[in-house]
């Protein structure tokens, strides 16, 4: 391995570098990853931007991306399940201890988890990583890198269907086309639902959405009112929905998503907003409408590979730009700007396909 | 029958009747009952000093009560598992459609649903009344009518504990120490929790929540922040608890309830305030801590009934006050004071036992 | 209604009578249907073979025919949702009692449900027919009256995947490819199963399950050892699969059945076999494997209309045969031979289309 | 630790030594444990008399025991949660792998798991002994090391009630009166229960049951037929038991098992008997009676010790035998005539208290 590890590293709010970092040592029970490819997510922007999400504060550097898929180069000591030349995509997400959390399959709750990418433990937008073979899954022949990476995204959608309880004959309504809109929406209809109702301010996000399944598009305009939008849901409908997945964050769509479920059904909360929200609780609460949130994912990369494998979901018109490693300055100005939907930086020279 | 039915009637905001009213006939699928013992629930007053709640508005006389129990004096010809002499508890809820929620098992849910002293359906605080033979339930020798009127409130504290997933060794926090947040105390601790820390503003109130069997008080002061709240309810228990149960419908409160459950947990609504409530959604989301509302309860009689005779639960306890249906001017004017816990009327003039 | 009733009845074991009966009037919560479609179902054929299926016993005449639709064309004094014209779909089985199972969402369960073509309920394969308005179905535009009548064995599958829990990438082993195995291999696909292994005696079956999206075939000779044949299950999914539908009712495939599927998964039993049965039940047990049954189904009309209606699932090419009510002889013979898969009868003289 | 290390081991079946080993270290993850007191089960007795249970097969001498609980006197340099002195309970069971059974929190499943005493993983019944921290839970100060012991059986009593879905107001029939049997009954009734019926064929067995709170015995004679029993339940409790757990393992009894719950309710496999079964299955089946079994459980310390904490449940009485550890053989030999409910072996020479 006297190879080069050209990083993506954050310095600090907007100081964006490439640099080079020895190769690493993967431990017993870990593998080291040639790098392929690896998405750029929204929150690895806002880290640049801004230097913290919440809580999550930039202390000293971070390599960035959490997005990804590679090839195993290396096999630590204790590990069975994969060798050198598997094809794996990476679940940034590894637990620390066997805590209540983990061992009652809800490890994305556990406080002390390892999470590539957010501070202060590193991300794999690099050429060489490496991570926890247990949370690394073997793409089998007809799975691309790409497509692996793109299972961070996708699971955002699967936890959150999931979590919704969106089943056979389920209506859906999504709030909000982007990335995590569509994937919710591509993973609702993959799971049963018949009918799913979406709404953004953006009309091409929304012809983007129409491509991949929508049967209705909302299009919202900048002070229309909670309750005149859920009506409009329950209108094009004809019924109002099962389950409302609300990807933006907005207050006011939050009382959109309260207005429009139906009684007995379910709200999830995707998108993040300001801390404190002002909702019509009484109206969720007294029409039984639960209110869940997602944190992440958990138990989702096995059912993943099993879709796209199957051929049963197509996340590959999600790519709409590619960059090789060493132009992650400019992938990172494309996402900045809002251009395309998703964004995959290329880490391997050798070789740039999906 | 030519009895006199002597019944509560409100007439108008203010305005509470006794009156005279003919006793009625049973249809082919109800029972005509010889009401025993009616409690009065704050809605009842709330009827009588505001004439509304929410949507809900008188706009004709309404015989007021439905937490009640009687004696079967007449059966109509379809009815097959009830006959004359019964001693039943009437749930208070029928539903008029075979809609999805029926038939899905949540027939509170149901929009046309038939509910005792709602307008504007009649309630049963009279001498006689008939109800669908479906929702009267046969009370065991060693249940006292009472006990019967009283799995009304118990049928909240279950519906709470049951949306909310109390089990063995839950921790619970509930929010509010009134005839409400009393019964799920109750049923938290008949369910398996193993700790229940209450709340509440009145060390009178908090007191009988002791005799009852929690755990832990917690006297609030008004003033007292939520996440101050929060941290000595976790300081208590040893741990953030698995469930809150809102009582108050306060909007500190719920942000107390949010703030205090551990995550993955839930918080179910009980307690009903303001339309719009400011609330950390996004701490309750990220955390995945779940919010959920209660109206009503449905299918609770059978495992009240099943508990009261097998002794496990104790409400006699929370009968402070009786009064002949006569007196239920006097009656309905010492709830209104807040005095005691559970005021009982008594509405058969030869047997004004419990 | 001066119109003749012509109807299928079955006067005693293998005594089937085309016969006129009065056009029936509806009662107030009824319909009165003009039959368009209705489909043969393999216990029609038991009924007329042997004059009984188990403890249920032919005793007096009784029409034939539980899978149907048709046309409103009177509506009883109290039904709200329907009017004349409307083209519905007839859920067979209409609970009699407000009982326990009712309440709580599996009327499916009650004792004393009425179900059509179950003595001594009369089935629907007539020209007019009455039935309970709430579990008539409208049907929309887009979906034909034979996808209507087809609900009823969609239905079965729909009930089994969801007792089986089959949701996002579940690998599903179907046993048995008749028309049941078809139905639950369509709706597992609709549900999100990402591969599916189903098995039969005939490879013409099989090949119909492969145009309907099998991913494997799995030929079964007679002979064929249940583990073997478990290992060839999982030899083919590499990977045991976490759901087993069992459509034969034959031990040896229960056994079969068992030993395939993974630990922690689930076992459902559509096919009745005899009475008792032999089974490896350690063998699930300390894998925690799950065995469900299923009765009939509930709650399934309308998840069914919406997925055929989204064009989800198609269930068209399961039709085989069409005959018209007047040769209701020759197609019980059909299906009594086993040609095909569904047969259909047309009993609207004046529109014999799909 | 120059200290001895006595251990209780079994050579081959028959010849069950005790013998000095080395103290072991414990490795970063793991603390050293002083044991106190470890409980003997039947499965200990039946590898000492038989070399093997089902598939496992004593192959080495192994150390004996798995109820057990001692005082942590070293901790490894990972472990944060505890510290020298802590009195802890053990759970046996520590997965090796972070596989798909871990993950989803039903680590039981894990097929590479360490559980003690069985071969070929040495148990705790010994002086010293070293265990995963994170499976070894502190026990607060009213809670004896004894209890700590029996939180293993009492285990078993909580997962199959977890799997039976046991809650307020459930009716529940248990099957065999052994130490399982008295486990499921004290739990039953601390999760809701409100009525248990227990049998057995031992009425010393059965009035031990009445101590611990069963509302029925019924006493078994061998030849009683399984509807006949079935009918005896129902007649006991007035109706069918929503649950039946199974603790015997006898075919018979599996079958009355079937017979007697309720539609739409649940048998839960404890026992275990022979390979195959013969059932009758479709009586399960057509009635929705769900079939499920145990193994072991998994997350079940954490609410046992708050049951225990709370005087919730007292398994304090199932202790019927003490003996020091020096004297193991004379405990394995009152266990395995039966005699008593629990024997406990106490490790600690310096403390010999419950």
């Amino acid at each position: 391995m006297a190879q080069d590890n050209l990083s993506v590293v954050l310095h600090a709010k907007g100081d964006l570098r490439l640099e080079s970092r020895p190769v690493p040592e993967p431990g017993p029970n870990e593998v080291l990853l040639q790098m392929h490819s690896v998405g750029i997510c929204g929150s690895d922007v806002h880290y640049w931007q801004h230097g913290r999400i919440g809580a999550f504060v930039l202390t000293k550097p971070m390599v960035l991306g959490h997005e990804a898929a590679g090839r195993v180069v290396k096999v630590g000591s204790g590990v069975k399940h994969l060798k050198v030349g598997d094809r794996v995509a990476i679940e940034p997400g590894v637990p620390r201890e066997m805590d209540e959390f983990f061992k009652t399959g809800r490890y994305n709750l556990s406080p002390t988890i390892f999470f590539c990418a957010t501070p202060p433990d590193d991300g794999n937008l690099c050429r060489y990583y490496t991570h926890s073979a247990s949370f690394c899954y073997k793409l089998p022949d007809n799975v691309t890198f790409e497509e692996g990476a793109l299972i961070e995204p996708l699971s955002v959608g699967i936890h959150a269907c999931q979590r919704a309880g969106v089943t056979l004959g389920s209506t859906v309504f999504v709030c909000g086309a982007g990335p995590i809109g569509l994937v919710c929406l591509l993973v609702a209809k993959a799971m049963g639902a018949s009918q799913v109702v979406i709404s953004d301010l953006s009309e091409e996000r929304l012809s983007m959405a129409k491509e991949l399944g929508a049967d209705f598009l909302l299009t919202v305009k900048s002070g229309d009112g909670p309750q005149e939008l859920a009506k409009s849901v329950a209108d094009m409908l004809g019924t109002r929905p099962h389950v409302t997945i609300e990807c933006t964050g907005v207050e006011s769509c939050i009382q959109t998503a309260i207005y429009t479920t139906r009684s007995g059904g379910v709200v999830v909360l995707v998108g993040l907003g300001s801390e404190m929200a002002t909702v019509p609780l009484i109206n969720a609460a007294v029409r039984e409408v639960d209110i869940r949130g997602v944190f992440r994912y958990c138990n989702t990369w096995p059912m993943a590979i099993a879709m796209l494998a199957s051929g049963k979901v197509n996340v590959k018109p999600l790519v709409t730009h590619r960059f090789p490693l060493e132009q992650a300055v400019q992938a990172f100005e494309t996402t900045r700007q809002g251009l395309g939907i998703k964004v995959m930086l290329k880490c391997d020279k050798d070789d740039q396909n999906p």
